[in-house]
């Protein structure tokens, strides 16, 4: 896991065998930086899920959208899932966050708002054309489990943890499953409904459904 | 909603304006009977979802795989998302369906588990060509609700609705929300780690989270 192109990605683009024709020939137009080459190449990824969808993706689409040439794509990137998960990590760089604000119901919402945002802004589309393929492509399901499904599941863990320490959460909340539950029900409510997804329904999954289900007291108890 | 083609279904093939060459041509092959002829054109729809998907899916791949003509498929539905609706109603007549035990944990075991052997039988995989388009097709995606999603919500609610009367839910746990939290975990088990899904999921899924959810009492009171 994690990325492999991280270093490589400030070289610059003619360290390899084959120079890019575009980057290298100055003279039309400056030759790009690292940075600003894997800018491109991740924009033009994000586009193209959004357009096409990930069945339609390949590198050399990718390539001739960003204006570069396949080798610059293939030295960094062994397949389409590990670009696509790079492209989806540059374009929130920060993840999706869970906030520590002392309160289990505020830490749950902004993270749940923040994971909605993902299907809401300018990445929903790409997330589109992405999700339909996750349970068709293995490589691209474990891609996209490995570097964001799981990782989110830590954070919610991270949430319930810091509650049950301050006796917000039954300690036997701290499962897997109920870790799942939230971002589970958002993803299905993008699925089901599309987006955007309204903040109501956000607070009303927290609110109806975990802080019920995670609360040491009665869950009848009003949670609002 | 329902069905407008269920009366039609018993007729026979010749009575529209055009007759079928195939079905007509009784040297051949004996004319096809409705039912017979139903069933082919259903199986040959479910064969091309699960082969193809929903967004390759035609009325003249399906004609031409149930050796039908295409007017026989087009005097019948009036588009591809109500062709899709009746096949997948004819794999599974009696629906999905919550059983009336008593209990209400038997219940929500009961029709999860009915619930998850759409994705694990026969009909997985054209559920499969099928997830992936019902957010991008809006015709699909509204046939899916009216015709599967929304009646699967109703009989949930019946379930707690049941349990309540009995003392065994918590009035206030007689929501559309909370409703849809068992069959969307069970979607979201389908779409992130495919199929089957194990018995143990739809337990945990029932232990775990719901019981806890609707239950009057302390929710970190035991529930196996």
């Amino acid at each position: 896991m994690g990325s492999p192109t991280a270093s490589s990605a400030d070289q610059h683009e003619v360290d390899g065998a084959e120079a890019d024709p575009i980057a290298s020939d100055h003279r039309k137009s400056p030759r790009r930086r690292g940075d600003a080459l894997m800018t491109a190449i991740f924009e033009a990824t994000v586009a193209e899920l959004a357009e096409n969808g990930y069945a339609e993706l390949s590198m050399e689409r990718v390539a001739s959208r960003a204006r570069a040439s396949k080798g610059s794509l293939y030295r960094r990137w062994p397949s389409r899932a590990e670009l696509v998960g790079d492209a989806m990590q540059y374009q929130r760089p920060h993840g999706v966050e869970a906030p520590d604000t002392g309160k289990v119901r505020e830490d749950l919402l902004g993270y749940l708002r923040s994971f909605a945002a993902v299907f809401n802004g300018a990445t929903g589309d790409a997330v589109r054309g992405l999700i339909a393929e996750t349970y068709r492509d293995p490589e691209l399901n474990r891609m996209v489990r490995i570097r964001f499904i799981d990782p989110g599941l830590a954070q919610v863990l991270d949430v319930l943890r810091r509650g049950a320490i301050r006796g917000e959460v039954r300690p036997t909340a701290l499962t897997h499953r109920i870790a799942s539950v939230g971002p589970g029900l958002v993803r299905q409510h993008f699925m089901v409904y599309g987006a955007p997804i309204p903040d109501s329904v956000v607070v009303e999954i927290v609110d109806e459904v975990l802080m019920p289900l995670i609360s040491p007291g009665r869950s009848s108890a009003g949670t609002r």
